[in-house]
């Protein structure tokens, strides 16, 4: 669309020049992977050379790298009773962050009454008080905590809460979605025992995720069955050419990661700097490390659904809070874990920033937002 | 690759042009369904106009079509304990005939105990009369009956099944996968309470299935939750591109049909002709109504493994069986429930057509097999 400003890329980015070209280099191969003459052989090899490029990129074995179709299955997947290591486990419970995506706050294949959640302070970082003594009370824990969180960008503590649950017997799962490609993350110097990612967030198509585990993590159970793919732990053909653009914008990604994090973080630089010239502007958790693309503000009255929709009247694509159910206009759980009353929690706009945005684009954010701000703020 | 001739659609089918263009279109937008703003809003349309082709193509409600991320997760999301409607269930048990696909026989949710098998007679066809029996002792039953079989072709009674399932208070699943774009399928005239699909058996991508049921069927638990997406059925960012070119594909192969089906049916007749000028030669499932495009064959001393691999060095893709699950080396389960002996079960050859099959094709597979043939069958 000419004339946009796309400014919503945690929700999703646009597609990598770079994985397109292997998307359709993949569909000119007509082979199924599980096939044994040369087109399916064919097919096989990109997969796993895909698999190699994020094993590689994470940290982690390629034999560890399951792919599935998205990150709510991988996280599903993950949340697994019966999880174990040489060291912890098997796994009883469930610890979730309150901030978590609302695709791990489900529980994964943990029965209800099993999951407990996990405080956040006002700034949005995780409890390290309360994991500890939710840890202290109970069987092996699986317990999951973002690397960064989608709504308000704040980095989460999971090295230390990586320490903290394997002294108690536990297993850590990071949902590592919105840091891949924005912040190095490696499942090894982590400590994590599983992770998952998105094709979606770092400029591969949507359709396709993974889950990746440290070396000596057993008990997943598959959950399609019925095929011996992913080595018996995820049944069905893969998505082949999903996978080859999932690779091909994990090597882009992390080869640009340095360049683009910096050039993002002056980018949004400019941006806070100029919404704080609205009166009474709140930037949420800009007193904790964020992921360099990410702000969510707020001002007095505001309405973000209104915003949103005031917004893209102005050319420009903005988002409130999370967007991943469909037309969903409740507060933010993120904020209300945080401590916002919930008409607050309903006023918080997010702009997120992405390889493409350039100085242009956040100008023009920036006079949309003086010419709605005063509409908007009047009430 | 060139000079390569392709007889294995029923594994994987290469993508239609079409699917491609629609694909590459799709992926020029940057939105998420989800969002509100104008690029979320064209994703989502793609995605509906996608869902209504399929729903139109087979006799369904457009929301009454759920998008999966292949055939083995909607079949998986299909077989769910619970499933009622206003005549019939909520299911307890699950009957499946003996020749279903492995992501059906794997029994979805329900239970390894509340699971049967209906047996098939030696010309591949569900045994009506066992089914009958099995349904008649029992609480209310979901039965699984496929429409076509991958492996031999064979068509089922899914009319006469649904027919005998209602009868006896029980729903009808018919997984469609291979029938779809061969044969004509519409829910409402099969009587199927649902039905599965797969993109990439039709000329679209690998990596996205579908779920269609008849309206009034309640009771469907979602797999995968915490998100809104699906109408809350299948939470998880939609696959759009895939969507879009699941969409396209179901568009040309449904236009398609009736003269690729003859066409195929003819370069069939040539090929099985060709081959039974070995003696010895048996077609499995010959005297039954078959998928106009799939010829499954054995001679006497013929092995699989090794007839795949000498076709593949004549530049010919065929299969020995099913290709779902990577590398096994197995007697087909479905030869087995036809009566076949381990041995001979182990000796058959698929070759599968589809609409860019050309006779100069079938001459070439019939060349290469009158050389192996003679090697192979004289031990």
């Amino acid at each position: 669309m000419p004339n946009r400003v796309y400014l919503d890329w945690n929700a999703t980015t646009p597609l990598r020049p770079e994985a397109l070209m292997a998307m359709v280099a993949a569909y000119e191969l007509v082979g199924n992977p599980s096939s044994v003459h040369a087109e399916g052989r064919e097919a096989r090899r990109l997969v796993e050379a895909a698999r190699a490029v994020l094993a590689g990129a994470v940290g982690a074995l390629p034999r560890n790298v399951i792919f599935t179709s998205a990150g709510t299955e991988a996280n599903a997947l993950a949340l697994s009773p019966g999880l174990r290591s040489a060291a912890a486990g098997p796994v009883e419970r469930l610890l979730v962050s309150a901030i978590e995506h609302a695709s791990v706050l489900a529980g994964g294949r943990f029965s209800t009454a099993a999951v407990s959640q996990i405080k956040v302070t006002p700034a949005g970082v995780v409890d390290l008080h309360h994991l500890r003594m939710l840890l202290g009370s109970g069987p092996p824990a699986l317990v999951s905590v973002m690397a960064a969180n989608n709504e308000t960008g704040a980095l989460q503590p999971v090295s230390e809460a990586a320490a903290i649950v394997h002294e108690a017997g536990g297993l850590l799962h990071v949902d590592a979605i919105q840091a891949l490609g924005k912040i190095p993350f490696d499942i090894k110097a982590v400590g994590a025992d599983l992770a998952t990612f998105s094709a979606h967030k770092i400029g591969g198509p949507k359709g396709i995720g993974a889950l990746v585990f440290a070396e000596g993590v057993a008990g997943l159970e598959p959950q399609l069955r019925g095929g011996g793919q992913e080595l018996g732990r995820r049944a069905g053909t893969e998505n082949v050419a999903g996978i080859a653009g999932f690779g091909a914008a994990v090597r882009v990604g992390i080869e640009a990661l340095a360049e683009d994090a910096n050039r993002l973080a002056s980018l949004r630089i400019r941006l806070e700097n100029g919404l704080r010239e609205t009166k009474g502007i709140t930037v949420f958790s800009d007193a904790v490390q964020r992921l360099p693309n990410t702000t969510l503000f707020t001002a007095p009255g505001l309405k973000a659904e209104t915003a949103v929709i005031g917004f893209d009247l102005e050319g420009i694509a903005v988002s409130s809070g999370s967007a991943c159910s469909s037309g969903k206009v409740q507060p933010s759980h993120v904020l209300s874990a945080m401590g916002l009353d919930p008409q607050a929690a309903q006023g918080a706009v997010r702009l997120s920033l992405g390889w493409s945005t350039q100085e242009a684009d956040i100008n023009r954010a920036l006079e949309a937002w003086r010419k709605l701000g005063n509409t908007l703020l009047k009430g």
